[in-house]
């Protein structure tokens, strides 16, 4: 709730306004701008986040709303009115960057986060979220809040380098892969890096070393492509060039759409623990999170209008964690990936080139129409 | 220069006055105190230390201090001139615990060190070394400098686990051991761990942990026991567990008694760096000193001494610095090790038993005796 973020949210309504959209706020900040449709029930929403992280891009999150814009523009420029409701939503608080946790508004929406604590959330400066909201102007009413849709679609940039790989436009995602975090801490013993004979030191590093390499080797040995995982936080202790290290803290990160094979990462983690090297090796596991799939028809909705459109596309995974997840909790969903060159997002040189745009947001048009069309 | 000492220095010269010692202070705080001998010169110098660490133990240098009291008691109990004048050393700021480096003054007694740059060293209230000193009470003159010697004796704790794990009593020590140190910087690419598959990573981490793993294979198939080597200083960027780390630093300290060892070392550690798993490593030497060989006709002289008393003993190196290894370059110089339990020093729990610390005494009586005999 920056003075950008308000700056985003006066564009978006301004734009909103502009094609006579109904513009709502609900009591967490989001923003609902819908095109009446000739029934009142079950809109169709195309939605995503204009919020961004500190010296983030222009792309993640603000394409998923100004793709719905544009959709709904082009209906209104074909004086197309529909036959359900078509909204666009703007959801606070995506990316988590002031107050934690990401995707707050949409957890609590579905359902995982309590309202009464996330308002609570402090900002480094100690305010809290509620107060941001509230002085944001951005606050509105807890009835405005969505409860039901044909279809929740969102639109989103790969933030990976796969698409851009395998040279293909569109990536119709299937889920959001679950994952599982655990920490491991090596135990050893300091002594003199120059009193102390190799044979009788308990060197936590080396052990450490030892138990990443068979992590590593046991890992790949599943032959699994689609795991990912990662040991991104490692501290060494005591630190010090002259002292053999006591002790090693890192953690080790895996995802994968499978439950079956997170079970496997999860006993290889297991399985190494104990007494190496004359160190004790423990593992706990500090967070994960199940597989999110999406809806099989709404995901088909999207693949026939790629198919009908001729673009280049793949059925793909998201390792990214996206407000849809939440929200295929309690609406029908599905997201489109398009192409993110390098691979590269949260940061300035985030891009996506406007044709990969301009594919995507015909996918989503498509996809509306069709689901308009349907039942 | 703390208050403890300030203490500990008052009770060495009691020590002294209840023997009539002659005690003298130079301009680095460095005391002597000294039983006249038939002849002025070429004094035999017992020395070592009296300061200490923060929570260090009770051994460290106060015993070589202590000893070299008990040596002269023992001549003044039995009523001996000795030919020669017999000196007990205590050298100011042997650790560097309140001003660094180590080995202050006898680093500016070797030459090593410039004093105008020692006495600007500051504390971490920002007092200087040399105004510490003269608050101390413990600054006497430049012309009390020792300048020659017989020989220079120091009995020391081993701060090591190999006396203990031998079950031997004596160290007669040939050398403080040259060591190397390098930094290794490890440069790959962060990304997101959910978006980007194994197979388009450049993680640091990884290609460090491999780095790690073929230095320890090479270094081991150099088949020295006597190698030591040490990566104490480990740290990884940006060190979140949900980021692939872009970089990796860390370091490696090597210490053997013969150079033609350590630059094997040095050559495995430049032929591991260039490309490698995608990332660019580099290391670069940040230190590195000789090995000090003691004047072997002085460890002659200890070892018979040892022989003599029938104590078991072996010839070895010290791995960590002492006073001893600066005075070695302008005095003839040799060491005494006994045992440390467990090899531990630097901390509460450091000990050695009484008899071992007696029999270490009772060799350096022994030596001096023989000295006094010798030449």
């Amino acid at each position: 709730m920056s003075q950008e973020d308000i700056m985003a949210r006066d564009y978006f309504r301004a734009c909103a306004e502009e094609l006579d959209l109904r513009v709502q706020v609900d009591d967490l900040g989001c923003m609902y701008a819908t095109l009446d449709g000739l029934e009142t029930t079950k809109p169709i929403i195309m939605g995503s986040h204009l919020d961004s992280v500190e010296r983030g891009g222009r792309f993640d999150g603000v394409l998923g709303v100004i793709a719905g814009v544009e959709v709904i523009r082009t209906l209104v420029d074909h004086g197309i009115q529909p036959r359900r409701p078509v909204t666009v939503m703007n959801f606070t608080n995506e990316e988590g960057a002031r107050f934690e946790p990401a995707m707050m508004t949409s957890g609590i929406l579905a359902g995982k986060f309590s309202k009464d604590e996330m308002f609570q959330k402090r900002d480094r400066a100690g305010v809290t979220f509620g107060e941001a909201l509230a002085a944001s102007g951005y606050q509105g009413d807890a009835e405005n809040r969505v409860k039901e849709a044909t279809a929740y679609l969102e639109l989103h940039i790969e933030q990976g380098p796969v698409l851009e790989r395998e040279r293909l436009s569109i990536g119709v995602v299937d889920c959001v892969v679950g994952m599982t975090c655990y920490e491991f801490v090596v135990t050893g013993a300091s002594n003199h890096a120059g009193t102390t004979p190799m044979n009788m030191r308990r060197d936590a590093f080396f052990t450490a070393v030892e138990v990443v390499q068979q992590l590593r080797q046991e890992f790949d040995a599943l032959g699994d492509r689609d795991l990912v995982y990662t040991m991104g936080r490692v501290n060494v202790y005591p630190n010090i060039h002259t002292v053999i290290p006591n002790r090693v803290v890192f953690t080790v990160e895996a995802r994968h759409k499978h439950a079956h094979v997170i079970q496997a990462v999860e006993r290889i983690m297991e399985g190494v623990t104990g007494r190496r090297g004359g160190c004790d090796v423990t593992a706990a596991k500090v967070w994960g999170r199940d597989t999110v799939w999406f809806d099989p028809q709404i995901c088909q909705h999207v693949e026939e209008a790629v198919q009908g459109l001729g673009y280049s596309y793949q059925r793909m995974v998201s390792g990214a964690g996206h407000d849809a997840q939440f929200v295929a909790s309690f609406l029908p969903s599905a997201m489109i990936f398009v192409p993110s060159v390098g691979g590269r997002s949260h940061c300035e040189d985030e891009l996506t080139s406007y044709e990969d745009c301009e594919k995507g947001v015909n996918v989503l048009l498509r996809t509306v129409l069709s689901l308009l069309e349907s039942r």
